[in-house]
């Protein structure tokens, strides 16, 4: 069921998400996802300290897209339609976030997940989305 | 933590619900919510024997409710104000639905809970739902 | 552009939607969806005489669905795959709701829709919804 | 019923904003809500040159958070609790993106609005929107 694994997944990202470059780190592949922290920097930080909204979003978009690409490999192409996010709690200042990703549907056209978002260190959720992938043929514009 | 047992959850949804008198069942109060029952029927299915969006949505609307009230009791007043549902997978005919609900935010203003939806005797989720409900002072209109 | 007018969509309510009868009005096409009227009924209604969060999600559902055959033909299948529904005010006692839908992408694969709900004779819109469609290739299951 | 007129906001976003310095431009303020327009730069691309996700998600959060304090004033407090957006086609490569806000409701508690997003010069909307803003009392920790 696992197309690449975690070290597949930490080469993925530093070849393909340049960008990313030490931003994200794939902590584990779970039963049905996967772990992913956001190393929390000066960018990712609004006024007062708090990790930012959109720096929230983007650690669950890549998360969710780790999950696909973990099953079904690397080849593949996979964009993101829909995404409900709840912002609940302020994560705490200075510490990094974890995305705990569970993949709900995984089917030939659309993958569907939640994603559980939380100060390293505490336990209470601090965010959560759920995100809808479009999974196009190769050929296929959407 | 409970203000509101099973038995007195059973009794709100008859003396409150008079409409959801056979429709919905309280199976039992979890950690951190509570399992609803929809007692399927004919006026719930879509041509074609599934149970349709609407009946899903309402299910898990009345069981995000009952789990906060089971929280801060009968008195208090909650509506909800947003909710995000995806339908990954066509519900069994002829099978009850089961709609898990768990609080992620019990604030002052703001409850947050999500609800997985499985067919009873099935073991994967339907749908998935994210549901908001604001919580006004008594004297307040929102 | 349109592949079914006003008469052709009456038609198909009648007969593919029997249970809908009745409850359902379709007013007009409008230039990039249409306006789909709730007939308001005591079913419809919660405690109180308020339109229920149910009724006005199956209104929401059925506005867009007849939205997206109204351009591709009743032949074609159309499956219901994430709502997000924000509900802002109360209906106003005693007065039908009015669904007015507007497309914002009829893809070959997904459709997206916005729908604004309003009170017959009120201004203020009293919820939005956005809706996401997936439009199945004739044999395949998604 | 405009507590910020455009200079106002544009100086608010210079002060309050340092870090969106330059990213974001008030282009007008409209009858119920507002246009924000993201001066498209290398930190916004994802491979291939199209805007990321993030940065539309980030785009529509700074615009519906002007949009309201442009009503309500800039002492007051509001914090994003909800987004749904849906991603519905790829922005123009080297093109600036606009947001165009609609304010749906505006309470003492909670705001409520939409946001349509488009390429600079281009008619179709590439994304959008509803946010859910928590306007909190200002001893209130919601």
């Amino acid at each position: 069921m696992v197309a690449m694994n975690e070290t597949a997944l930490r080469e993925f990202l530093v070849s393909d998400f340049p960008q990313a470059d030490g931003q994200y780190r794939v902590e584990r592949l779970t039963d049905d996802g996967l772990i992913l922290r956001l190393v929390v920097d000066h960018m990712h930080l609004r006024p007062g300290g708090t990790v930012s909204g959109p720096a929230m979003f983007g650690l669950a978009d890549v998360a969710v897209y780790l999950a696909i690409l973990s099953r079904i490999g690397p080849e593949a192409l996979a964009v993101t339609t829909n995404c409900s996010i709840d912002f609940m709690r302020k994560p705490e200042a200075g510490r990094d976030v974890l995305c705990d990703v569970r993949l709900l549907k995984l089917g030939r056209r659309l993958a569907v997940a939640e994603a559980h978002l939380t100060s390293d260190g505490g336990s209470e959720i601090v965010a959560r989305a759920s995100m809808t992938y479009s999974i196009p043929p190769a050929r296929d514009a959407g």
